[in-house]
């Protein structure tokens, strides 16, 4: 270390890295814990009032913001209301009663879950363009969850009741997730991983819908492609051709609207009346025809009347009460994901703000209240959200809108769904499932990310092949170690010194980058942690290595320096400073001088305090890449006066 | 974007951030496969030798490294290695003894596996420090997992047999663990978590030693603290003064040794030979007095002969196999975390590299290998390990002296134990685990890192009130809480502008900073992945919020650009990019232009496939926040043309 002096002498380098002051513990302490719990500050409003009073006012407002819009509402925000809400009624009725039969539970309970969970969401959710209602993945999910255990046609009564306490335990968990502040967890499901899920989901959905299609009566209670396929083909002869012909008429109108209505975003309203008209339709021609006599199924009898109460439903005791607290869990994280999802897109379309916890606390609370009342797991489905925001909704009341007009239906007009084929339900539940399909999401992944599409399409394949979910575990297991990977297996590049600058760029993406004989110049890009301390120890050491054979290949100078660019390094924890601290005396023990460049204060600061700036000296931390490197070179071409002083970097630095 | 054009030529920013040559998609993906899981390029050696014959000679060599050292082994070398290898087969035997008691196993299982595992260490391991042998937390480990289902007492033989399929269990699991090149797995216990488990499990082991201290009988199971006081001071009158003197008279005895060894390292064969003198001592005594006949419980008969084989004895059938793979899986990764530290720590001191998975294959195979021949888990302890490399050995050869001693001792020596007393061995066990109690350790988390410090503490805590599993379930779990809590909450803070230069840096800490009017300077301090994408999206609006808000009561400009330097960006995964694509529409509806500032290579390759950058501008982004600044500040004042140039980062860059 003899070359110190000289080196802050010749590296000109009057602007040194300062060690940050210290902060008091308690301060640091609760800095952190308010950016890891509350980033979003959510209880500014209420802080800032004066007063006891005030300030009741606005923390009522804060977990019920219907207290914000409604004393403004006007006339002309109800007349776009009301418009939404009729067409999103007219969309809830047929979606409703589909999604239930894919969830094995009685239809009229797909109404019942249109109308009280949208009141509860009017009053306490922050959207205002999220239409309340059931979402056919979940649906599926329940479904296949409860019926893995529990017979839906030898037991129907148990099985609602289940279905009806894995809701309340969804609500719980939801409510509790928003309350605890731990909303993130949503967001380790990511969005490669969601459009797969999804996409298999929607897969295996459709799937199933070829029984209701085809008319069959026997069908595989398994999910995945091969048990479906095997139990459509083993049956060709059960087949029957009136309920093709309707499903394919009435799929092939469906589509259409679509394609019309997406072609011109302002005739949303034709797709949006489509899957009602279908169902009028549908039931007319079955009343006509007497069809259901020749092999087309109906809905049959619909119960008349408002949601009966189930509080006495609920199975708190063994043996189901697990099965449904893990079928309520897992169902309430994916229809959390999906509602908070699409809160937030449309919420960026309208440019207002929506805060995720808050909105899994209204979520939460919306599917206890639900629970309670014969209602089954609801969220903001994607499609219901889209019709209401291109219907022009303006605030949550046309949730309100909604549900009075599913109230009206319940109470005076179910007699008339009697007629209503199945076979138009598997064609509503199909068109709607095509839209899940994002086919061109996962080739822009392709596009970007090799790796994301790989997490996309392992989720899709679990879930078609397998069931959903083996799907859900892959895509979380590939999600979380996709994380684990991230952390453990950061990347560090060899810098090389761009001709006449005193740039630092990745050799193995710039040709013309040079390196600086003696010197290897490598950066870290990432936050040194104890995931990836020991990885990055190994893998510096490497880089040395591989540079010392190089050199001793080619006849040049043998590594004297190693500068690391800490530009990058965006924290370090105490096994990260071990780290620094043995690559310190390894490299000595080797006659090497290690440099730091660019370490942000953070970093200066634990390097400090852990004392390992005090062993690598503070006069070897440089604020740029060039100024370390410059600093190097001085000192090696001093100490050999002979040498030819051919880099760049110590020519800008020396003049 | 009308002064895009403008911000070209005012920036005079001639280096601008170019887009990096697209590479084949399978070069990429072989190059990140490599980097993930042959980090160390281990077949390096291998793959550079010519012809079939040598590479076959290069791989046995990668396998089995004695292969390299034993042809050029020197009588120097061996001298060494004998003193080494005598020194640690002293330490080794009692120790053996003492840690088999801990597993509730027979003593002389102790002694069998300081014979056949070192051995194959020696052939297989490429540490040259490690010295082979059971370790005391492992052992209390499998004790307490294993006797929570079957009892030492009551059935010997089954319990026996289990704690070897568990050790087969663990040889199998390290070794796979090695081949799969997982290893990094056991980064994931970071340095915090493993200074308080090793603490806790000491603090736990010595107070399990008060039972042979107080010369108890019976005594309880559990090993928590409170259960064990609870044990120890409800049975006063049961204490046997006899026990008591000898133990603390041998306690102090070991720990002035250590004291001495520990002052003058030359002198560490005093602290090496004393667990081996107070045996010999102790025995001698009880056998003169026979004071086993006066309340000092001693050995008792120990079989001559070497390890019989054990291959039948594995139980691979219901109901215990489960037992024996889960105490196997956890006792193997505690046990592998310990060998692979030691070796690396060691190979650090004299500059050599170990191979974290090679070593993981040595150890599984010996563990494998000592299953069948009546060992229980080995691994290389810290205490024989630091032995074995002061007495200045200089090969894995020492090993094979210490298997030759303990062969020896188990053919001629084992009557010599008879009159052993327990109470020595009690005194062995407190000795050695008063100094895994890394106190200097945890106060030095504790200035660094509180953090560290928290989940230190934590693991400690778990592991004396509650259970050696419960700590270690704690520690792991604090350790995983951590990771994602890492990921998914980065750092973002504002920057502003050091007087007189073009450097920014963070306002929160240097309080001459100064902020840009109108411009909004952020540093994101970590990759944006799908964990944190969501979190900054929402950072970023609300730091934006919180300027307006700020300026608009000082009557300043508003927010008219956001810079954020990208510069601690490592990588973006698809969520990142999409977040970016959100944000930019978000902010262009406010009339907000985003910047970026020095994008890595990798930012700028997915920026520009995913058509971010042409939605951001390519012209909006710049190498240096400096060049930033500057080209919003020369379009903010040109088309205002009535404002003060007040700023020195336009100077700078104007002139």
């Amino acid at each position: 270390m003899g070359g110190s002096a000289e080196a802050n002498g010749g590296g000109g380098a009057s602007a040194r890295v300062p060690v940050p002051p210290a902060r008091p513990f308690l301060d640091t302490f609760r800095g952190n814990l308010k950016e890891t719990f509350f980033p979003d500050d959510p209880f500014r409003s209420v802080v800032r009032e004066r007063g006891a009073g005030r300030r009741t006012l606005a923390a009522l407002r804060y977990f019920f913001p219907f207290l914000e819009w409604a004393p403004a509402y006007t006339l002309g925000a109800f007349k776009s209301d009301l418009i939404a809400g009729i067409t999103i009624a007219s969309l809830a009725i047929p979606q409703g009663i589909s999604y239930a039969k894919l969830a094995n539970l009685p239809p009229i309970l797909g109404l019942y879950s249109s109308f009280v969970p949208p009141l509860v969401y009017a009053l306490m959710g922050s959207s205002k363009d999220l239409a309340v209602g059931t979402v056919a993945v979940a649906s599926l999910l329940i479904g296949s969850m409860l019926s893995s255990q529990v017979s839906p046609t030898e037991n129907p009564a148990l099985y609602m009741n289940l279905a009806l306490t894995a809701t309340f335990f969804a609500g719980v968990f939801q409510a509790s997730l928003g309350l605890l502040r731990l909303g993130f967890i949503v967001d380790f499901l990511s969005h490669a991983t969601i459009i797969g899920f999804m996409g298999g989901a929607a897969t295996v959905v459709i799937l199933q819908q070829l029984k209701g299609m085809l008319g069959l009566n026997h069908f595989t209670t398994a999910t995945d492609i091969v048990s479906v396929m095997d139990s459509v083909f083993s049956q060709t002869h059960q087949w029957r051709w009136e309920s093709v012909v309707l499903g394919c008429g009435f799929l092939f109108f469906l589509l259409v609207t679509r394609f019309i209505s997406k072609r011109r975003p302002r005739l949303f309203w034709i797709s949006a009346a489509a899957p009602l008209t279908s169902v009028i339709l549908g039931s007319v021609l079955v009343y006509l025809t007497h069809a259901e006599n020749h092999g087309i199924q109906v809905i049959g009898y619909l119960k008349k009347g408002l949601n009966p109460p189930s509080v006495t439903s609920l199975q708190f005791t063994p043996p189901y009460m697990m099965l449904a607290l893990k079928t309520g869990i897992i169902t309430g994280v994916i229809a959390l994901a999906e509602g908070i999802a699409v809160g937030r897109s449309f919420a960026m379309y309208k440019n207002y703000n929506i805060d995720g916890n808050k909105e899994m606390i209204a979520i939460g609370t919306m599917n206890v209240v639900g629970s309670l009342t014969s209602c089954y797991l609801t969220t903001g489905p994607f499609s219901r959200s889209a019709v209401n925001y291109n219907a022009g909704c303006k605030t949550a009341m046309s949730n309100v809108i909604m549900s009075l007009a599913v109230m009206l239906t319940l109470l005076f007009l179910t007699p008339l769904f009697h007629y209503t084929p199945l076979v138009v339900l598997s064609a509503i539940i199909m068109s709607a499932m095509l839209g899940l399909i994002d086919y061109q999401g996962a080739i822009h992944l392709w596009h970007v990310d090799k790796v994301d599409f790989c997490v996309c399409l392992g989720a899709y394949l679990g879930v078609v092949f397998g069931s959903v979910e083996i799907g859900l575990v892959v895509a979380v297991a590939i999600s979380v170690l996709r994380v684990l990977l991230f952390v453990a297996r950061p990347r560090t590049t060899v810098l090389g010194n761009m001709p006449n600058s005193i740039i630092y760029r990745r050799l193995d993406q710039y040709a013309e980058a040079q390196t600086v004989p003696g010197v290897l110049v490598l950066r870290i890009d990432a936050p040194i942690y104890f995931t990836n301390a020991s990885y990055l120890r190994e893998r510096i050491l490497r880089w040395i290595n591989e540079e010392e054979e190089r050199s001793k290949e080619n006849g040049e100078m043998g590594v004297q320096y190693v500068v690391l660019d800490m530009g990058a390094v965006g924290s370090i924890d105490t096994s990260g400073t071990s780290m620094l601290d043995e690559l310190k005396k390894i490299l000595e023990r080797r006659g090497i001088q290690i440099v730091l460049a660019n370490p942000g204060s953070e970093i200066m600061k634990k390097l400090n305090s852990s004392k390992v700036l005090e062993l690598i000296g503070h006069e070897w931390v440089f604020p740029t890449v060039g100024e370390a490197v410059a600093s190097c070179d001085y000192v090696l071409h001093s100490h050999k006066p002979g040498a030819v002083r051919d880099s760049p970097a110590a020519h800008e630095n020396m003049v």
